[in-house]
């Protein structure tokens, strides 16, 4: 067998479907996008599909299905959204209900798929230009928080936006917000540079999800839309049914970061 | 009065609210961002959001209200959709049924509004850097093709892309792309540049729509996806119900041309 580092999206996803990956997917497919997973019922998915046409930065659309459909078109053509996941989550009126390998019995015809953008995108295309990823250095999960920028509401659904923060050497800041900027449909360029207490949050070592991270001297904390945000706006709104992936365990998609760039 | 030039979007929306304006839009309040208008019954507005998220180039989103909602909230604090553009077109079954001036008396609680932008955006854009616009020279509509490309279909929505043609000087090609790129937030960046019959178009003497405009020697037919592709789809799949803005007759945002630019 190949080293796991070597295997194409395809190869990937087909390990996934057997039930022999069912960790994280950072790291893995480099070069290729990598999605989250909203999945809901027919009844809520025009007030999600708004919220997300609003909410744009912290909800970056990359394929949504018709009803029903588990096949994607546009992000792979041979993949099945119910086993090519590593981990689902499984929530009903809010609360996690179960974790799973495959959704397969879970399927009902009026499930409707959404895909959104990932940040591992623009997080590779800092490290080829050398602007530091902290979360990355130091093998941690990104540090997340709770802002009070609130997002645009749609319906159901309503809630402060989620960010993630990424201290960036003061001399690099102007290069990290131009080369986000690039990757408008993955999150896109900051909320927010330099000042936490501006969006609402009060302690940088006290994120809400994920791990703080080292701050050295010298740098700037800067802030991007965090796709934890659609997942928590769900929550909140307590649909019977709402099956995501897991935190990290993420759709490796057929689809080069570089296609996601603007030129 | 102030000449008819100089008003800014909210005196005009005033302006045509008392129908004292019912004329196209073309050339007024320069700056400021005119979208075009779909409004369709809420039992086909998910299909057609989707229709909008898989086609961003033909459908670019502006805003999109809530079923029943007439007030847009991002494109300016205080416009009534059902009195502010100067002329709709009543469709049933896909057939223009009337020409109205407003359409309060029309109205249903399960109306939803789409916004889209238009290319009069760039074209302004175009004109700053002294890249020709033939159809303004000449004082006529642009000219639109009906292309072999196909649209993304959803649900009901399927049918193939309309675009605009505009002669570009070969050595201004580059910039036009450059120019037009930014604004992808109102068609953006060309769809194709140079052979038409690469696309479909069998004769660019014969524009299904708008005008015919004269090519120079030296330049290059370059085509952008239009807004009116969302138009002709939705006839396509006559909905007993849909209502748009009369061609040309557009609605004027608050939004400024340059806020639906990138960087």
């Amino acid at each position: 067998m190949k080293n796991i580092q070597q295997l194409n999206p395809k190869e990937f996803r087909a390990l996934i479907r057997k039930g022999k990956w069912d960790k994280p997917t950072a790291g893995l497919a480099m070069g290729y996008a990598q999605a989250n997973l909203v999945i809901l019922p027919q009844k809520h998915a025009f007030d999600f599909l708004l919220f997300c046409q609003r909410n744009p930065k912290p909800c970056p659309l990359l394929e949504v299905l018709e009803p029903g459909e588990f096949r994607t078109k546009f992000l792979s053509l041979d993949a099945d959204i119910r086993t090519d996941i590593p981990r689902y989550h499984i929530y009903r009126k809010g609360k996690l209900h179960k974790t799973v390998k495959e959704i397969r019995s879970f399927w009902k015809p009026d499930f409707v798929t959404f895909l959104l953008g990932c940040s591992f995108s623009f997080e590779e295309a800092m490290l080829r230009s050398r602007i530091p990823v902290r979360h990355i250095e130091e093998n941690k999960n990104v540090p997340m928080f709770i802002t009070h920028i609130p997002c645009k509401p749609a319906g159901l659904f309503h809630g402060p936006m989620v960010v993630t923060m990424r201290p960036i050497p003061s001399n690099k800041v102007t290069q990290a917000v131009q080369i986000t900027s690039r990757y408008a449909w993955v999150h896109g360029a900051p909320i927010h540079i330099g000042n936490p207490s501006m969006i609402g949050i009060k302690d940088l070592r006290k994120p809400e999800f994920g791990d703080p991270v080292t701050i050295k001297k010298g740098e700037v904390p800067v802030f991007w839309a965090c796709g934890v945000t659609p997942q928590a706006v769900v929550m909140k709104a307590k649909p019977d049914l709402c099956i995501t992936h897991a935190p990290g365990h993420m759709f490796i998609s057929d689809l080069l970061n570089e296609e996601l760039a603007i030129p």
